[in-house]
């Protein structure tokens, strides 16, 4: 605790989702005043025509 | 906001999403009384040995 | 099967809630090709402070 | 209802997941006392680089 | 690592809940193989207003 | 895109959920390289009797 679940698009290489866990650990860390050793995160990749905004599939954009 | 996840099994079509992201959108927008433009959908497609009901893995009905 | 989860903000009435069951199982049996029975939703009602858009929690526009 | 999301690591067989939907059902209805037939499980696999603890991807450990 | 969700209606004691992490934990660290510190549970509990299953509010049954 | 979600324990302050939004959105942005207006945050509080590591439910610690 806290955990924290992040979805987006696929594409992303293994370096950003790196750089992902170390900074968004250390910002939930710093504003909720825990540890960095209790937060965890799990990332889910989604392809495009998995997503909708407004009705519409990202892929038709 | 508002925010949807929507489970189902694999196998369907992008022309199947699409009808989907139009026709939840509207209906959420309609009953919410919020803007189409507010709407986001995520879809996640899941195998049937990743589901269960009754105790029961759905690949094995 | 198909599972729904919708956030939305607090401060809806039970009869718009109806509606929006309604609605959306349309949608989804539909444009999956399910029966209406198969569609599970689970709404989750949301402060006004637990959202944020662009780093800005909702509360503060 | 109850509905159960629970996120591993890929890898697992279906005769784990098999098992696990037996076991976590029975733990479940018997603890909440209801039903076996009223538990929905949705499981999703993941890899080791959608996943992070202390701000550390888990293929990096 | 798992990391498990569920979502039940309110109204349960917290011994159930305490039975409940007990019996699920065990059920997936057996059939996942892996040792029970690594589980995670986060309970949600819901109104009866707030789930619908074909179209219908539970707390219209 | 992309969505987080975050679940926390119950008693935090609006301030430190302001922090944690911009500190959040700012982080994604950067490692993702997404404009800050396309990160949504959902975040839930969570009472101790409702979250379990290893079998044990907060609360108990």
């Amino acid at each position: 605790m806290p955990i924290v679940q992040i979805d987006f698009f696929e594409g992303k290489t293994v370096e950003q989702k790196r750089v992902l866990a170390e900074k968004v650990t250390k910002a939930i860390a710093e504003s909720l005043n825990c540890p960095e050793t209790a937060v965890s995160i799990i990332m889910r990749e989604m392809k495009t025509d998995n997503y909708a905004k407004a009705g519409r599939l990202w892929c038709d954009n």
